[in-house]
């Protein structure tokens, strides 16, 4: 089976959760925005959106085909892919257990885009700025630690505490992963005074890092770099 | 099964989406939170939240207890009970495209929040209200037409375009449902403007509305009515 990924190309956005499922298991896929050709571009991923033909249409990027089936939805795409490429364990309450810590992951990251965008995606974040070192500020003080200190939890109660879900490694790891690497990029200063509360989180980070095919992912070309068109940016004023 | 509800007591809120679920399918539950005696009550709902006991925890309310299994976020519920409630198709890929819905319903849910919230949940209302107009005109200029006009088409595509999914009644009708009750009762002036672009949408919460369990709950003290501690708020200055 190959796969179509369909995702905004400039960023790593929710589509990076689904690209680095997609890597680890060695799976078979196109990113259709960043490829060329029949088929292929930013206006494959348009005429998706706006086609008439699509009996089940996403409502917005990242959406999967796999064969005739479209499936949107970040986590549901992870839900969908998770038993095929081997990242989750086979019994329903593991795969409920682990989507439900994917959807809390997805909260997060639905915060972290509330901290440069609090009024408005539609405008630039010049214009917006008052209010997002306000939610910024809070997003530091109290959410962000929520979240973070929930993970470890979860790693602490899972004994040994290597793994999210089970005893191997499963897509939720890989998606911690992309959490500490993205809020290191956006709050560089605070999470190098946090980070030593969360040990077994950047203990599951770095095993992720080191892992081969991310490893090669992540030094390759595929790799988008972070920037300020993503979800997570490098706002010096709301690093504080 | 008796299935254990648990929510905070004195709001609709995402618990909503779960009770009218069950109410639907006439299910066996307790809304643990709203009743009393042992292991009832929101002591109950902390103990289980703040308790040690509890290997794989739940980030926040809602949280359904199904024998020994604790399942954690709203749409995550839904996708474990639909089968069970008989409220959702079969097929795979079916189950899929509903969950996929119902987590876009989510998200809507998420920016209806975020229009008297947008600096802080931890902040009242009153401290942050100048954002909050901005954040809320910007919701009924671009987002809420977005997600209404999104759950029309998908309607109109299904054809005879009676339900969001298949042939037969699901926990995604039920929750349109909730959100054109919620969405009337925040902006009553703009909903009544806007309705009739979406008179599938509409036809299909009058549907839902008529079915005699749901009505019945509705006429019921077990559905609380809709307050200003809860995610559908009127505010009239919001409301433009």
């Amino acid at each position: 089976m190959r796969y179509e990924l369909y995702y905004w190309p400039g960023i790593q956005g929710r589509g990076e959760f689904i690209r680095l499922a997609l890597e680890e298991a060695g799976a078979d896929y196109v990113d259709v925005a960043r490829t060329s050709g029949r088929g292929r571009g930013m206006d494959a991923l348009m005429r998706f959106l706006e086609g008439r033909g699509v009996p089940r249409p996403p409502f917005a990027p990242p959406f999967l085909k796999a064969g005739r089936q479209v499936i949107g939805q970040t986590a549901n795409i992870l839900l969908f892919l998770g038993p095929r490429l081997g990242l989750v364990p086979r019994a329903e309450a593991d795969r409920l257990w682990a989507h439900q810590l994917q959807l809390t992951i997805i909260d997060l990251l639905d915060e972290v885009h509330e901290t440069h965008h609090p009024i408005a995606s539609s405008l630039y974040y010049e214009d917006q700025k008052p209010a997002a070192k306000r939610r910024a500020a809070d997003f530091i003080r109290n959410r962000m630690s929520n979240y973070l200190a929930h993970f470890e939890e979860v790693l602490a109660r899972n004994r040994p505490g290597r793994h999210m879900v089970g005893a191997r490694l499963s897509y939720v790891d890989l998606s911690i992963f992309q959490i500490v690497e993205g809020l290191r990029y956006a709050f560089p200063r605070v999470m190098a005074r946090r980070e030593s509360r969360y040990a077994r989180v950047i203990a599951l980070h770095d095993r992720v890092a080191a892992r081969p095919r991310i490893a090669a992912y992540l030094a390759s070309e595929r790799r988008i770099p972070f920037n300020e068109s993503g979800i997570f940016r490098h706002y010096p004023e709301l690093d504080r």
